[in-house]
């Protein structure tokens, strides 16, 4: 099954600052969308939202300053049951942060479209964290006519 | 066998200035690496070269607005024998470009920094047609310690 995967670094920035940004509503709303809802604990369902939609991600996994799991449990049909992967780590000055969106069926072209749009947003949280502001929806980079 | 894909729509721009773009060696220095060298015509070899290395591509096949095809011959030992596609078509007021980078023996994590690294440089593709102003390197989004 064809995965999304990539890797951004963001330099001078801690573990636990980045793994904030990606684990409390305030955070992702900084980078992703301003209309971030819903809980973020083990067992809880974000609720991210666009103006041509939006999913609903449950938290299966949160190890602190590490590893984070989500599951697409609503949102696009291609999505549902796929899972977002978010690995963090320290390399010198540089916090790593390798991506994967799994389980997808078929390399369609909302595939791709949705590989590029993941490392828009994923160079706005290395924004947000190098320079204090994000580019978080409606904000974003718009790539075709589907936004 | 994992692939990269991406897609990026570019506003108000012909199929005819994209395809130029990417096919020249000016128009592919405005976007991708200012080291551009080599030829552009099929059976060519185009060099392009960054600071921490770079990679030569012969072009497989040209259709004028429609297709590019090229393959590594040198660079990176994960990318030797990979290929490289451009699809463009228009949709509306956008051309849409589909890219792919096919042939990756093993997801590795250069595999994910390469997946980030060419949507950077899709950006900065759409960028240059949409604003007459590219990022290519060395003014491109640096991305972790590699680079």
């Amino acid at each position: 099954m064809p995965d999304i995967l990539h890797k951004v670094g963001i330099k001078s920035s801690s573990l636990n600052d980045v793994y904030k940004a990606l684990t409390t509503r305030e955070g992702l709303s900084r980078w992703w969308t301003t209309n971030t809802q819903g809980g973020s604990g083990v067992g809880d369902v974000l609720q991210f939202r666009f103006d041509a939609g939006g999913m609903d991600m449950k938290v299966l996994e949160l190890d602190p300053a590490r590893r984070v799991l989500w599951q697409v449990v609503d949102g696009p049909e291609e999505w549902i049951g796929t899972k977002v992967s978010w690995e963090l780590r320290q390399d010198g000055d540089w916090t790593i942060v390798l991506f994967k969106h799994q389980g997808w069926k078929e390399p369609v072209e909302f595939m791709h479209h949705c590989s590029t749009k993941w490392a828009v947003f994923l160079i706005s949280l290395k924004s947000l964290l190098e320079t204090g502001k994000g580019a978080p929806h409606p904000n974003d980079i718009k790539l075709d006519s589907w936004e």
